[in-house]
């Protein structure tokens, strides 16, 4: 099924707002219910295809002359247009649709992607790559110079081998991570990984974006899974990866994952898989500061015992409750201190003895358990934030999030500088918010931040946000920290990336991208400054 | 000191070939003593350095005007000539220096090196980036087109900063291993380092080789460690590495490290650091064969616990007592089977928990523990096989290695095609070789092979080597492996390598080169076609 066109998922999963929330929305930001939600789909003007005749007889030609394949209705072209960011959801469900695709295109596999790609160079037309649509930095939302296609790879979704003596897989670029489990479970195998957008996202855009699940801590990042990559572009195919590590020349599999469509189209994944565990061990842990908390997963991020999910809520996220968002807003907590979540995936001895240990650590700590509950509520929760979003919105508030990472050293500065660049700029402009951090991600050098934003709309929203979220972009480049740690770089953070790599580094990679499409088709402006 | 500019090491470690190892030399593979041992340096004809007198006042304006950092004696330019491959050392054994450098330059720090290399470009001088001068693969060999200096780092070599609390330390590229080590340790931290080159090669090497140690298994590659880089070219300086990892585009940490001095000269590099282990032992395994022991050690890498220290010899090593340098010819072992060396280290009580689980593991995938001896003589040799080599040539005989890696399911096969290859070639040149390999890094989902040749020199070694080399390559190329897993590229890879990579991506790699390098002063034919 398709994704629900103005907001995220699957429309019959979309829960209404306690009224516990709406009061705290009230009483807190001052959040006014907005009598419009979204517009209706059939009321939006979308402008007719600009696609001309003879491009379009190529474009179906590269995918076997099927029309299905070629599709320029409106309504597949409003549900290809940008992503899922929340100012992406304010603008669609105004029916602002100046991002339109002129065409949806369909390819079977990675020889039509190679036609596609040639076909788009040959006819001018810049093309967007299209897996979930589940971007939340403009990277489905190229500089529009003239007409542009969006390449949908959702045909392309075939488990092509697996391997169980090396444990690897290969998968095809549009491959849904649900189906990927439930193809790889056939096997008795996993994946391992679980972010967020884990119900819609794809594996080609997993690589191309570097994403981070849950599960980090354990089964690593996307791009710690990738072992090859098969790239297509419009001068032809890169293909990756012959052994796990190499020292033939620079690893060009880190070269082609978190380039986001600039270089080609990713259209196979070869992947690290492992046995499916049969034990999962999820608890809560309690401390009494998001310093002491942070400094208790250093601890084990570093001497271990390594859980397989390890999160932490400053004091902030844990008073909302939303670790737990089914439980939003359903208790008092006024000495909740920070809530953690460590879990434990694996054979159920080892996981007993990695859980046993790690316990003795958080005590040590200055930690208190809280018992499987919170971790039971965290699990069913886990993918249901963005339906909360869509929630917040259609009750008149704000809400979006952003992240970044940083060495463990520096991140309680890039922590401060964050939250308050957010909540200046945002009371400044007559919404003050509600900052929210976790920790999600773990590193022996360091870990992630992500920050969620509740805030009054305001009179202008995408504007308020706007001006907060570049404050917020300075203060991470400021304090040391990176400019996305899993949700990628996209138009959104391109200029902040450009300064975090620097001009001649950017170059380079500018350099790589005109040998591999020197007409400058594939996604334009997203990841690198369009030519 | 200096390295033997005729071989490895420190002559005062040399020690000659036990009478043993000679009468199996002979018997076994017709090695007579050949008289001459290397000419001496003093006799060796070295053409007068070709540097104008232009370029060198501008080589020593770039080094703050010092006459001793630029140094164009002969004595130093041979010693900074090629590296440290069996045919490097016959040419220079031999007295051939028609790859000697014009001038051997010191730069003091980053800024001097960046004078350097815009010194280079601006009189077309080519660059070759000299650390320890330990390259095995035509490393420091570069295309010769016109004059070329030497870049020798080794004034460059302090600890420029350590965080300990995010477990990191910022070393310049000059510095050797042991000096790093030592550095560290004062902070009670190691790196955790150690291959073969370790008493020699520096930290810069490591970083532009991708070099893995054998410690790899517990420690990872130094490509793992390497959290930011600095980068110095005839363009300026690319940095990288705010945060342990980023979605922020591609990995340009992957895209220099493994550059091979193509790209630019790396001056410092930030690792990530773990706190010295408090005990460490290591112990001995004997398996019934190679295959059998492949996949014990596959099952620990898969499953663990994982060791610090894997390493697995096939029949022919464990007969020779490879693994063990001290040892060699001082048994007979006819039923050795294959020896495994296997290493913990760590805090005592984790060290002897991973110990005792992973022995149950060994046992039954058919292993036979032999105690401590075989691993404590595994210790206490391992940096000494290039003083071995010497002493072999010496007697007359040729040695020589070469190493891949693959994926699980691709090793035996792979295993196989490259002895094959190996043999047939060398006894068709009448030189029948032994060919011994064994596995000394291991990962999920595969390992590498090491190999090890040795045989009579014949008539004309250097050819003969040549052909069983090509030979090799094209049977790792044919096997699924990747042509190396730490040695390099080099100039004697380029041609696999290119190969391998495919010709789009080595285009691509060759943009980069052109952005940071417009010259193709820097270290023209190494990794990279010179164009």
């Amino acid at each position: 099924m398709d994704m629900l066109w103005s907001g995220w998922g699957d429309p019959a999963a979309a829960t209404p707002l306690p009224d516990t929330v709406t009061g705290l929305l009230r009483d807190l930001l001052g959040v006014e219910p907005r009598g419009a939600g979204p517009v209706a789909l059939e009321d939006i003007a979308v402008p007719p295809s600009p696609l001309d005749a003879e491009a379009h007889r190529a474009l179906l030609a590269a995918v076997g002359g099927h029309d299905e394949h070629v599709r320029t209705d409106a309504g597949t072209r409003v549900r290809h247009t940008r992503g899922k960011s929340t100012p992406d959801l304010l603008r669609i469900r105004a029916g602002e649709v100046d991002d339109v695709p002129a065409a949806v295109v369909l390819p079977a596999g990675h020889d039509e992607v190679l036609a596609v790609l040639r076909a788009c160079a040959a006819h001018g037309l810049a093309v967007v790559p299209f897996g979930g649509g589940t971007s939340v930095v403009g990277g489905l939302a190229p500089v529009r110079r003239g007409t542009f296609v969006a390449l949908d790879l959702r045909r392309m979704d075939g488990l092509l081998a697996v391997d169980p003596v090396s444990r690897t897989a290969t998968l095809q670029a549009g491959l849904r991570a649900p189906r990927a489990e439930a193809l790889l479970a056939e096997h008795g195998f996993t994946l391992g990984h679980f972010p967020q957008s884990y119900e819609w996202a794809t594996i080609g855009g997993f690589a191309a974006t570097r994403s981070s699940g849950q599960a980090s801590a354990g089964y690593g990042r996307f791009d710690d899974m990738v072992l090859g990559l098969t790239l297509a572009t419009p001068e032809g195919t890169v293909g990756t990866g012959r052994a796990p590590r190499s020292a033939a020349g620079p690893d060009l599999r880190q070269l082609l994952l978190g380039s986001e469509g600039a270089f080609g189209v990713i259209t196979s994944v070869t992947v690290r898989v492992r046995p499916v565990p049969p034990t999962r061990r999820y608890e809560g842990w309690r401390f009494p500061s998001f310093r002491q908390g942070a400094d208790a997963l250093r601890r084990l991020a570093q001497d271990g015992p390594r859980p397989t999910v390890l999160r932490l809520s400053d004091e902030t996220e844990t008073l909302v409750g939303l670790a737990q968002p089914d439980a939003i807003g359903s208790a008092a907590r006024q000495d909740a201190g920070c809530l953690a979540v460590v879990g434990f995936e694996g054979a159920a001895e080892d996981t007993a003895r990695r859980r046993d240990r790690a316990a003795a650590a958080l005590r040590d700590a200055g930690g208190t358990p809280l018992g499987e509950e919170p971790g039971r509520r965290w699990a069913h929760g886990r993918y249901s934030a963005p339906y909360l979003r869509d929630a917040l919105l259609d009750a008149g508030a704000f809400a979006e999030t952003l992240e970044t990472a940083a060495f463990w050293s520096r991140l309680p500065e890039l922590y401060a500088s964050v939250r308050e660049a957010l909540t200046a700029t945002l009371t400044a402009a007559g919404t003050p918010p509600l900052v929210m951090c976790h920790i999600s991600h773990v590193y022996e050098n360091g870990a992630s931040l992500y920050f969620t934003v509740v805030s009054a709309q305001g009179d202008d929203p995408v504007a308020h946000w706007t001006r907060a979220k570049h404050a917020a972009n300075d203060a991470i480049l400021a304090a040391g920290g990176t400019i996305s740690h899993h949700h990628g770089v996209g138009a959104d953070h391109r200029d902040w990336y450009v300064r975090e790599a620097g001009p001649l580094a950017v170059d380079a990679l500018r350099a790589v991208k005109r040998r591999l499409d020197p007409a400058g088709v594939l996604n334009p402006g997203v990841l690198l400054p369009a030519d």
